[in-house]
């Protein structure tokens, strides 16, 4: 990246409707990789260094203001009342960014795959800058007259010549200014279009007239893709997943299907991991490397060390913390469990707040009992105990270093380390009353077909 | 569509061996998105609003037969044998048709994708309609030459010049014509070809020469496939889902992934639900909008009401049934149970036959114990009720409102309204017993290691 | 294939680093199809009737040495120290082949997807012989400059005019020629080149001017792949599927969505097999013909009777053996047990170590306690029998026919044949307590969140 010269804000807009998506959520909440498309372009900003951040939000959809404030804070949020066109937006963010003077770029909730690198080269500019894309099939997009570097034009498909629309050079939406001129130029703006609205693209003809630089900046199309139906964020998600399954490749991670593993925005995961067909990672997980992934699993919010392995079947959540060499297996949850060097836990269990100590076998079907209704409470095994398959542990409870629980246990008390519990009741047998209900079963079973 | 203006027939032939295959089930009942090739030929006709319908069997696979009197009667068989072509086995429906006098559309039992709506066009005509399709690879189909709409022959591929093979537009088999002209004509054909088949083709040339008007219209390419080979069912079935991935997405369906997501024939889901990735669909579920489907989730013959949340890894089978905010959580199956508003069970379950109230929480490991081998019966769990982990409630059995089922038991006896039912032992200790058991284990296993 | 005449023996190279996996393992050992690569290899070598085996071996890889040693022996290490390109990797394997007076072919331990019938060609000749294949964009490879079927020379890409640049015909790098022969010309290779390696590929001319016949023959593109990187890994795993794919198809084995169904090495499946989307197969399993897998199973080592059933969410693990009409449903874990005809476990289970015979019944949430933390034991349920839900069978145990075991039960002893066994404690009741204990657990939840 170039290095930063002047202070910097961005003004994202987010206000549109989003009617094509046909969901009650607002358009810029929903999510890429995990992660709003909102945030994403939040993201950007941030990582751009953006000082000041305005979010420019309609009044339609109070869940965006509450998401942006809660991320920002109300002094991030502009509103924008009625909708007039995105240079009205950006007008509307006039004065939460009062007193600022650097650099100002715009961009947008529904472009989440624009990354602060691909938006650093806007900057440190005295003009107005464009990022513009080569268009795979330019249609209805705005052309680039560029001569040179210098943007000379924008024009609108639907005013375009033939030798015009046969330019593949178009505009994203997204410009920078310094922010004394893009709201003097945007005072300039008027609405006398067919829609009565205030198109922000007018700045750069409004510039050129006033002597201002006017150029264009290029970011690849991919980057810039907007989202205005499920299918274009379908799309949207599907890039997303082809340049992360691409970077963990090239990181050294084993995937023999990459196409079958889903990855959140924040996932992590080191060399030499190896990740099996079908495997969702929810946000928050960190893989170490060297560890093992089995297929059908779902892990979201847990740590995973390397040598551990994981699944196939299995499902880790939040505050999963597999230290080396433990193994969860098919049909087991983990939840807020830490789990110490070499723990075991191989089929069918839930494990929920609580921990298991190292060299630990939580046997099949053992359930931590964590809560009863209305309260959540701990269960912590000790190191080196096992504890006997279909086992209920009754949280909270406290099971001792190398103490042993039988199988099909009812475990309410706390058991002291070496000792054995047991909590089930003492095998009896019926001779032949198994015939003989079999016999009464069956019996049942002939009168009711009648 | 057209308005309807004669009586309807199909004729539907689903005779062939179907031997490329390879498989013991008959060709046009192997299934497309879980519905036999042959029903959605049916479905088609219905669909036309045929009066009758008529499928024409071969004598080697009687489960054809058997499926289409079970879901047509006895009158709608026409058998051919032993075949002879296409023309003979339309011939073969001649008898089953008597009386009828509207008009008669020819169809396969091995063509999936054929709606009605592609089919409507060839009605209302009077003399012999043709669906053609534009080919992308036209090979060995035959060509259609064509006037205007008018049909002036049908050329098979290895009698055409090369001018004709330069043709796109194809003969998808598809036919239509008044019932007594297309018996009429088929009367007339003739088998002095190399196989020595009567091909139902020829009716076009007939028609020609006996002043008759003959047409074609067009069908896309895909809707017309045939199948023949197992490679060509997957490719149906990848066409099939890629048009309903499309219009669940147009609906409002959120899919991060919607190649991932595999939907049956009759799948309904409304807008504003989420689709995770790796879902399948069985037939019947209805999905309401506003639901979540997380991933590794199958859903069959259930009902997911707004605001519901299923998975990871549940399985909705026939007869579930899911209020507002009910949640099914990982490795849980439902089967034949209603559940209230704001029920839950969360994890590791089996509720099957029965229904849970309002509210109520059933715990891990709990299993509804149905089924004694011979004869089902019902578990009916009242509203604000609390299922300990790990239980066992043994079918037929009622658990009252507000009542509370400790940790691991097994309930035979119905629990009255809010009481609290213990069906397990009480816990006893063995101090250092596990310190010992581990020792003598340990000492076993060393023997047997020698 | 054409005819033996002489013997034959490989030289596989597998000494290289294979930096960009930037994995620990080893690059030739990382799995394609759940087979390391360098087997792949070796597989061909054997099925080309080679008696002799010399793989080439670096010093910076123990493990490939070990794999090597345990599969073939010590006789077929070769150790190449330092490297010094491929000549001299394969003057590294001459001492292991004193006295072999046969045809040698060199091939590679990173091209994993090359049959012994594609390099069956290279045999029954007097010089030289090398692979080539027909390069879809030939950029860096090697051009082969043939006269009809001799090869007059191999040119690298940064030697080459753009006349030979323009050529699509290129050098796989597996060639081959008589051992006397072989070994005498890569005498005469030199290092007089930029990087001072010796490469194997100069026998070529060296063999031209010595007056040896020297020819190529050819090979798909993507059967002499080399595997460089994580991404070539997922690359050629991709090719073997697609391939294996369509091998099933043909075979007629039904798949919905074939791209879905991950396949091992080994798998074998019949014909009329019906498997749903996604399905993982580890090694060594044998599906025969007329079984179903149902969507995400996972099925190893495992055999699957016609007529089985296996899941949705089935897992079967090595020694899982189904008979005839055996059902092995959702959350169902099979290692190591056989299963007699008609046997079920439809429901969240753990089957390991034991067996169960025809139509017993083993009911939801039953585990099979195979392990006390160091032994493992088996659990031997008879025929006829039925295990009530949730129950431990602590191995171990014998269950006889006709047996029933109640829901809820921990079985330690030999429950004898018809006979009824209960291990669980009678149900008691606290009217009212039901409703005290929610009044308590409200009262605690509201103060912790004050």
């Amino acid at each position: 990246m170039t290095s930063q010269t002047r202070a910097r804000a961005a003004i994202i807009l987010a206000a549109g409707q989003g009617t094509r998506m046909k969901s009650p959520l607002p358009k810029v909440l929903h999510p890429v990789a995990h992660r709003a498309m909102l945030d994403h372009a939040i993201d950007a900003a941030e990582g751009l260094g953006c000082e000041r951040i305005v979010v420019v939000v309609g009044t339609h959809s109070p869940e965006v203001r509450a998401h942006v404030v809660k991320r920002l804070g109300e002094a991030a949020i502009a509103v924008q009342d009625p909708p007039l066109g995105t240079g009205h937006a950006v007008r509307a963010a006039e004065q939460a960014l009062s007193g600022f003077d650097g650099e100002v770029v715009v961009t947008y909730g529904d472009v989440p795959l624009l990354k602060a690198a691909d938006i650093e080269p806007v900057f440190n500019a005295d003009g107005v800058t464009v990022i513009g894309f080569e268009a795979h099939d330019p249609g209805a997009y705005g052309r680039l007259i560029l001569d040179g570097e210098t943007l000379t034009a924008i024009t609108e498909a639907k005013e375009a010549s033939a030798e015009i629309l046969a330019i593949t050079a178009c505009n994203s939406g997204v410009m920078a200014a310094p922010a004394a001129l893009l709201f003097s130029l945007l005072a300039d703006v008027r609405n006398d279009n067919a829609k009565g609205e205030y198109y922000l693209t007018d700045v750069v003809e409004l510039a050129r007239k006033g002597g201002h630089p006017t150029r264009a900046v290029f970011a690849a199309e991919d980057a810039v893709m907007g989202v205005n139906s499920q299918a274009e964020l379908a799309q949207a998600e599907a890039l997303f997943q082809s340049v992360q399954r691409d970077f963990f490749l090239a990181a050294g991670v084993t995937m023999a299907a990459p196409d079958t593993v889903h990855f959140a925005w924040d996932t992590q995961i080191g060399g030499g991991t190896v990740i099996e067909p079908f495997v969702v990672f929810g946000p928050g997980a960190v893989i170490e490397g060297g560890a093992r992934i089995r297929s059908f699993s779902h892990v979201e919010g847990a740590r995973v060390a390397s040598g551990a392995e994981v699944g196939p079947y299995a499902r880790l959540r939040p505050g999963a913390d597999l230290a080396e060499g433990v193994k969860i297996g098919n049909f087991v949850e983990v939840k807020n469990v830490k789990m110490a060097e070499g723990a075991k836990a191989n089929h069918l269990a839930y494990l929920g707040d609580g921990s298991v100590g190292a060299g630990t076998n939580i046997g099949a079907g053992t359930i931590f009992c964590n809560y009863d209704g209305f309260n959540k409470a701990r269960t912590q095994v000790g190191a080196g105990a096992f504890v006997g398959s279909n086992s209920s542990l009754v949280a909270p409870v406290v099971i001792g270093d190398g103490a042993i629980v039988a199988s099909g246990s009812v475990i309410t008390e706390d058991v002291p380390a070496d000792a054995l519990a047991f909590g089930r009741a003492r095998q009896t047998l019926k001779p032949d009353a198994g015939a003989a209900f079999r016999e009464k079963a069956k019996a049942q079973k002939a009168a009711k077909s009648k």
